[in-house]
């Protein structure tokens, strides 16, 4: 019987799989990844085959939901397959199901995990791990409409003195990535609308540019600053720390993300 | 000018690092490396020498208190460095304090970041990782007193129907760690003696063990069951998931983690 086994890439480029995850791939019969792989912005198809010695078929989010699905399952039936996921490869719901799908299928499966954004985020934006509360994703408006969930979920945190981490939104068929500009915008413009005072110019706010990259940016200022920062090339990320700051994390904002020394008022 | 590079060994054994960070070590002058590794069960340090072709001095958490992160600091002024960390290593604070100082005196420093316990039992569970809140750990106890901060952050988070990682105690000196078992009981004891009915023998919980292992272990149940359960060998840790589950959440636990079908009741 075959097995089918999720193998996490990591964050940037060829170099962040594990060396487990290599020797997976080699022992296995088929190769396939998911084409989700292009927000690891340093990816290179040629190296990683040439890496591994496999040839490997990319599909599309799409594709798996689809149906390709099945033809994993197929192959993982009769011997080993390894699939290719950017990240940690459970995070998103679309392989959860797939590996659900499996197991009743009597397939054997297992995770090799990757280095995820949900980590590495808050590792190197130097705040505290359990000072995060539930994290949120700024949606791309529609119509002009922006969701209150970021700023709902800002607030609450805000409540209970925690982080928040805002992962962008990302349209992997357009090639569209938000930028930290763009959420800055969206969320003061959507906040001055409202009642709640959650998040004002004089706010705040981390910047993280390619994180996982060696030219990682980690940026921090209050938002009037940071709309005239260029961050750089995506993937973006923000992080909206709570009112009162740890005396080690206000000192790693100003010594590691060129953060005014004003935030040591924040220090509770 | 020398630098100071951080990299991440990720969660087991030597074959969880990156490429990315091999390349570090093998370029650098000087390797250290926290003996807090011990906490990663398969790790070799004969193998993991051999693979990277250095020799590697390890420190205590102790020592790097105590002033020898000065001599880290030392060689770094002058050459390249690598110091090595169990799973991502900006996570604890001691490090980011020794990046902090590196800076201060005009040292390169750059992150190279590892897999950590932080996304990977997100991932493990099925859960999904926008519904967690604040995480915790459970102390051992002093005394027979235990710390009310885990049932506190349990019963926040449920009050937002959010999940909580709850990481358990570890005591590096002794090479003690606290297992699933031990925090349970821990838990229902002192959830007992208060008014608040946060966790009970009826709540659902899941137990993860050896995350990152070939043979890692996730067991979802009710805790009266859970407790009769034999997890194995440590590092172990808990999630307690929130009193409504998502449909995909729930089948993951019954599908990949043996939970009872009856959690399918849960689901909102």
């Amino acid at each position: 019987l075959g097995e089918l086994v999720f193998v996490g890439l990591g964050l940037f480029d060829e170099r962040d799989i594990s060396r487990r995850g290599i020797n997976a791939i080699e022992r296995s019969d088929f190769v396939f990844a998911e084409s989700y792989t292009s927000i690891m912005p340093g990816f290179s198809v040629e190296n990683f085959e040439r890496l591994v010695g496999k040839d490997i078929v990319f599909l599309s989010r799409r594709d798996l939901e689809d149906g390709m699905g099945e033809t994993i399952l197929g192959k993982a039936m009769k011997g080993r397959v390894t699939f290719l996921v950017s990240g940690d490869p459970l995070v998103a719901t679309t392989h959860i199901d797939l590996r659900i799908r499996a197991e009743m299928q009597g397939i054997r499966t297992r995770v090799i995990h990757g280095v995820s954004i949900i980590s590495a985020a808050v590792s190197a934006s130097g705040l505290q791990n359990y000072r995060f509360g539930k994290s949120v994703t700024v949606p791309f408006s529609i119509d002009g409409k922006l969701s209150e969930i970021p700023l709902n979920t800002v607030a609450e945190n805000q409540l209970r003195n925690l982080h928040t981490l805002c992962f962008l939104d990302i349209n992997v068929e357009k090639n569209r990535f938000m930028t930290i500009n763009e959420a800055l915008l969206l969320l003061t413009a959507s906040n001055k609308k409202g009642t709640k005072n959650v998040i004002s110019l004089d706010s705040l706010a981390i910047g993280l540019a390619r994180i996982g990259s060696e030219n990682e940016t980690v940026k921090a200022d209050y938002i009037k600053v940071m709309l005239g920062y260029d961050y750089g090339k995506p993937p973006h990320l923000l992080i909206f720390p709570a009112e009162r700051l740890h005396f080690m994390e206000a000192e790693a904002l100003i010594r590691l993300a060129e953060a005014p020394d004003a935030i040591r008022d924040m220090i509770k």
